[in-house]
């Protein structure tokens, strides 16, 4: 030992343990860092709004581990006596119609009256596309950088469901870190607006002034879902077919019966470009937020809404670990064509169906 | 022995015994004729278009006891490869628009033509108000007469569901007895207009000619299923009214894409009270039953008509054996108090209560 100490070989030695102490603390420190922060971590760093901790807890959300599904859960149940106190807006409109010039312009609005905007987004086709809607941050360039924003793409998934499920979740984690303005943004499609419309208070539609039939074409489902129309790009040459649009849709929102929440739909004008009609829009909503915590719609909706996604859940589990499993995928086909041949009827056939699983 | 046949009771043995035996042979008689049927008699006896045999297959579909029930599917399926093989059309309008009056003239003008006219109707009310679609037969006076027609008032079921099988079911049980003609009828009623739509070739929709603006409170959907369009009661001092509508609904039809059939749906006045533009109608179904065999819609139609109750079935049993579970009524109960004091989310509800089962 002594002689090794004396040797060459021991400043080698003395070089090699130097090392492998560096390493390990090296390795330590690496750990550390890259360490899983604990979901007690996790939740009190969202409560202070930690952003860093807010998205890291969005991701746990939106991945399809099972270790990190079961985190993401505990920590939306530790945020949830700290969530349900913002104002969800919806927003939805067809492509070309300003949506990321308007959430831009709302959100930069909102901040500077000092409340902080979490902007989310549903995009169902985003699985496919990579997330078109807001993966672009680029589209928002003063929002993004604005300490009271955050911006969050739409999730990917296999199923609206799923989608509807993650975004839902994240709401309640942006809440928990202090967003009190939540704005969801959706693309025109019916299937995603439905979905955005059962997670918002206000559902805001934005339109364009078109040079025809303002009412041919409109998907009347999304109309009737509405508590505002704001006609964008209302500015130039626009503004007068603007204002035409404005009392045709006025026409047809009297068309409807009068809502449950005894809010009349609002149709205004608004130019998102030159910043423009977008305070009248933020009154609207909080004349209908005034409005509806009065009469306790509000509540009431929110309520509704949660044993919607109760009950949509399960219907959507059922359906799809039936319809999924690989026996009944097999008989499903086979009993099909049975039917198509008239050997069996549908009613038969789903009672035969049925019958293998239980 | 020999005794007793020369007693008095002798006699009276015998007068007792013949009782008995005349009792046994009118016990015999009684069964025989209380007798339910086989399934091969019934069978055999409907694809002879004996109407007998086909109301008491039909009361077997109807029925909820589990061994009729048994029984009815049996005769389904042997009535199959004769069925398929009618034309379809289902009728609706609002009350008051003359339905009943509509479906005598309309029946007694096909029987005229050597048709044999089924009337079925789907009223899914009808187990609360005992049935008040055609359950009053005294409505189609004439066509009741008609030994080339059958009138069966709407099956009652606790179920949409459950009163549409029963429907469907009825008409392969009359196709398969000859008739090749099957009206259904319904009421004003989403729903139940959908269940319609879905098992009929052809989707007429009755209207009246109204004073003030025709598209007004107007179901879009139910326009949007209409082959055809006929606006009834156009006589007398309604025949300007009723013009004015028909180039008004004619607009209104404009605004929807082309139909998957590429037919375009028609619209035409009638007055069935003075059996005026009947056979303008049955001329249009002709039309469309021309062009969608030749192009082969028709088959298609039917096909995706089938598949639909098929997974419509399957999906509401799974609903209904989830839901109706007396530890799943309970256990949701509580979950919906935890959601509602912010304990949970809908989510963690449902994969809770989808743990249950599992």
């Amino acid at each position: 030992m002594t002689k090794q100490k004396k040797s060459a070989l021991k400043e080698q030695e003395g070089v090699s343990q130097s090392e492998i102490t560096n390493s390990i603390s090296i390795k330590n420190i690496q750990r550390k860092r890259r360490a899983k922060p604990s979901v007690e971590d996790l939740v009190s760093q969202i409560l202070k709004g930690d952003i860093t901790a807010l998205s890291r807890a969005i991701t746990l959300v939106e991945s399809k581990n099972a270790s990190h599904v079961e985190k993401a859960n505990a920590i939306i149940k530790s945020c949830l006596p700290n969530a349900n106190n913002s104002v969800r807006i919806g927003i939805t409109g067809v492509p070309g119609v300003g949506k990321s010039t308007f959430i831009e312009s709302f959100g930069k609005y909102l901040t500077a009256q000092g409340k902080k905007v979490a902007v989310l987004a549903i995009d169902p086709s985003s699985s496919l596309t990579k997330g078109s809607i807001l993966g672009d941050k680029t589209r928002m360039e003063d929002l993004v950088k604005d300490k009271n924003a955050f911006i969050r793409p739409s999730p990917s998934g296999d199923s609206l469901g799923g989608v509807a499920r993650k975004t839902r979740e994240t709401i309640t984690l942006c809440e928990a870190a202090g967003f009190d303005t939540i704005i969801i943004e959706t693309v025109g499609v019916g299937q995603s607006e439905t979905a955005v419309h059962s997670m918002v208070d206000f559902f805001l539609l934005l339109k364009l002034a078109g040079a025809g039939d303002e009412l041919q074409g409109i998907k009347r489902g999304i109309i009737e879902m509405a508590d505002a129309i704001a006609i964008n790009k209302a500015d130039g040459e626009n503004t007068k077919s603007a204002k035409i649009a404005k009392v045709e849709f006025n026409r047809a929102l009297h068309l409807y019966p009068k809502k449950e929440s005894s809010w009349t739909p609002k149709v205004t004008l608004c130019s998102a470009l030159h910043n423009e009609g977008i305070d009248n829009i933020w009154n609207i909503i909080q004349d209908y937020v005034k409005i509806t915590s009065e009469n306790n719609y509000l509540q009431f909706k929110r309520n509704e809404q949660n044993k919607f996604w109760l009950i949509q859940t399960i219907e959507e589990q059922l359906k799809s670990s039936f319809f999924n499993n690989a026996e009944i995928k097999a008989a499903l086909e086979k009993q099909l064509q049975l039917i198509e041949d008239n050997k069996t009827t549908p009613f038969a056939a789903a009672d035969y169906l049925l019958g293998l699983r239980s």
